[in-house]
């Protein structure tokens, strides 16, 4: 069977064939990268409508990134999915702490997802930092309980937990939230995939500017 | 801001969430865990319809991961999915070389994805294996190739690659062959965290029926 095989060639047609769904949503050419990405990595174009990108978000995320700047993970899937070497230049690390003892031992205690727990524990080093939420709907409710009552200032969030119970309302709620940037996905859908395909985005939109 | 925190009810509520958007599909119970597993993986029930499991599928990968058969995936975000702990008791590991040198020469030299010389490299070690595909239709196809043209015999395959550039068609031709048991999402949809609710399904299936 006739295939493309050549991987530039794979991803300059999927951006093509993505164009026609977001053209009228009058994307600048960096928020065209970050939809792009976000639809490639779903299949799906019926996320074009459900993106929500804060107006300071893609400065705020790439001025962290250049800093040095570390990024905060929910599940060990969006840690490895982060390109970890284009981080690395500027000083960056990323951080999960999902399967830590310490944090098996606080969701045990509080009766909370270990994802939960992991954000209270990462707790003031979470200031400055980019958080990336793909998975879990608690995780997103704790950093944003850590910003308003406990003062943590993340440099930008990206917060697209998925599923059927609390996902959309978290979601909604960083969406309503005024102090942080964020990118964020409305309803149930979102995940792993999702998390990485917008960071790795602005990855990629720091080495194009910088080539 | 109330909301659910404890896992066990957050998975409960969530199946139940998603029954009623399988109920007409006349599911086994088996079925209908993999149905809901990857519905909720996606946050996206518009899944329901586009999931094809092979009759064989179930049965052939439960009995792969109870004699100790090994995984192998197309991406390292696949592979940390995966309950390796789960998989570990009957003895089976999950590979992937989509990192390694001797991939990325391949894949050079020969104008292919990396995913694709990473497959084309198990090679026989793809015998009675499990593969799971959830990112690259270009990995998928050449697994195809390998059962076509070089006899290689896989237990199951997970193919569920996804995006705009040949994962609907390499996903119809694994539907389409009559070899190799599988699980597949027609279309553009898809995705390691499809990938991972899928093989993590079958690792509960097995749990559960054996506690």
């Amino acid at each position: 069977m006739e295939f493309m095989k050549n991987p530039a060639q794979i991803e300059n047609r999927s951006m093509e064939i993505i164009a026609p769904y977001i053209k009228d949503l009058n994307l600048s050419f960096e928020e065209t990268k970050i939809y792009s990405r976000i639809i490639h990595a779903a299949g799906d174009v019926d996320y074009a409508p459900l993106i929500k990108i804060h107006k300071n978000f893609i400065e705020s995320a790439k001025s962290a990134i250049l800093r040095g700047a570390n990024i905060f993970t929910d599940v060990e899937m969006v840690r490895t999915g982060i390109n970890k070497r284009a981080l690395k230049k500027f000083g960056g690390e990323v951080f999960c702490k999902v399967a830590d003892d310490d944090t098996r031992e606080l969701a045990t205690r509080e009766n909370i997802t270990r994802s939960m727990a992991a954000m209270r524990i990462f707790g003031k080093n979470l200031d400055g930092a980019i958080i990336a939420v793909g998975n879990a709907p608690t995780a997103l409710f704790e950093v944003l309980r850590l910003v308003r009552e406990e003062n943590i200032l993340p440099a930008a969030i990206i917060g697209v937990p998925v599923g059927f119970v609390g996902a959309a309302d978290s979601k909604a709620e960083l969406a309503k939230q005024k102090k942080i940037p964020f990118i964020t996905v409305e309803g149930t859908k979102g995940g792993s995939s999702i998390a990485v395909a917008a960071l790795n985005a602005i990855l990629y939109l720091i080495n194009d500017s910088r080539n």
